[in-house]
């Protein structure tokens, strides 16, 4: 049964991924997943509104698991963010330009409409942000500085995957992603020289 | 008749910002619109795409325009791009988090399902990251980077409207503006340094 729970979440991941929530049948769904109709209200009695918030919840902590990945890969998190973008890129090239981020369209059309959803995009995103920020705060930048320097990186994936998409052509991705590399090298250098400017102060 | 025919495409545009393409019927535009269904198919022969075709292509170019009007504000374009985002989070305060963006939501939703669509909205995109890079290049950019740079910004501009939408707080919007502000400062510093050394060179 287990794992035709996971065939529904991964054929929704991928439904909403193509043509976003309002585009996704649970028909579609059923048909993708290989599942019966009966087994989708088993697992999700509440229907496609209960279906995506478990979609949002549970491929949102995949992605965060895929990010510490890149980030455990280097203690530079410069370079982790980039070869981050760079991956991203890879991967909207490999899928037909279906959306790489599991919530982001999803999270854009239900904002106004499905408090709960929208709640459940929030934490997502948070999760997001708060480990990266984690990461920027251990190379030296102070905690505020470092979350929303965090929230800017993950603003810019966001939005570097939509033009990707719409143009057919991810190197604005791989562009983006330097120009997030570069900004978040500027900010630990600065948080550096001004924590030498205080150790010369004695400070 | 004009106004019936802008009546519609502004209720259209609202009911997009909102609830996205698939999120809004024929049926909310004609009640919102005050318009008759007849007057829609009237103006609109083939309908919802056709509509969102106009939708898409003409709330593109008006804020385009307003690009424009705070470009014109300053020689500054860091500042310009500052106040731009500062702009987009008090719009997204006022007007209870609806997106900002006339085309971001739609874009992402008929990406990979209405190609017609994802080429008016490539070329919405397309026309405000030429506009901005036009003023950084003016700046000092080479061609090239003023592009990529561009497109940073209105990559991070999109989603930075996301999360604000989805945590329901603009403050990231204002953070996300003055890390582009920053970037755009620090890539016009470079290239005006870059062209200092050429000409302490001779060349």
């Amino acid at each position: 049964m287990a794992a035709t729970r996971d065939r529904i979440i991964a054929a929704t991941n991928e439904l909403f991924r193509r043509g976003g929530y309002n585009g996704t049948s649970l028909r579609q769904v059923t048909d993708a997943a290989g599942a019966p109709t009966g087994s989708l209200y088993h697992f999700f009695p509440r229907g496609k509104a209960e279906l995506a918030e478990a979609v949002i919840t549970e491929t949102g902590a995949s992605y965060l698991e895929l990010f510490e990945l890149f980030a455990a890969a280097t203690s530079d998190p410069g370079a982790a963010v980039g070869a981050f973008f760079d991956g991203a890129a890879e991967t909207l090239e490999q899928s037909d330009y279906i959306d790489v981020c599991p919530i982001g369209t999803v999270a854009r059309e239900v904002a106004n409409t499905h408090d709960r959803l929208r709640g459940a995009a929030d934490r997502v995103f948070s999760s997001w942000i708060e480990s990266l920020g984690k990461h920027l705060e251990a190379a030296g930048l102070a905690t505020t500085e470092a979350t929303a320097l965090a929230a800017t990186v993950v603003a810019a994936l966001e939005g570097s995957f939509v033009l990707a998409r719409t143009r057919r052509n991810a190197d604005v991705v791989r562009h983006t992603g330097n120009h997030m590399r570069s900004l978040v090298d500027a900010q630990l250098r600065d948080a550096h020289n001004r924590a030498q400017v205080n150790v010369g102060r004695g400070r």
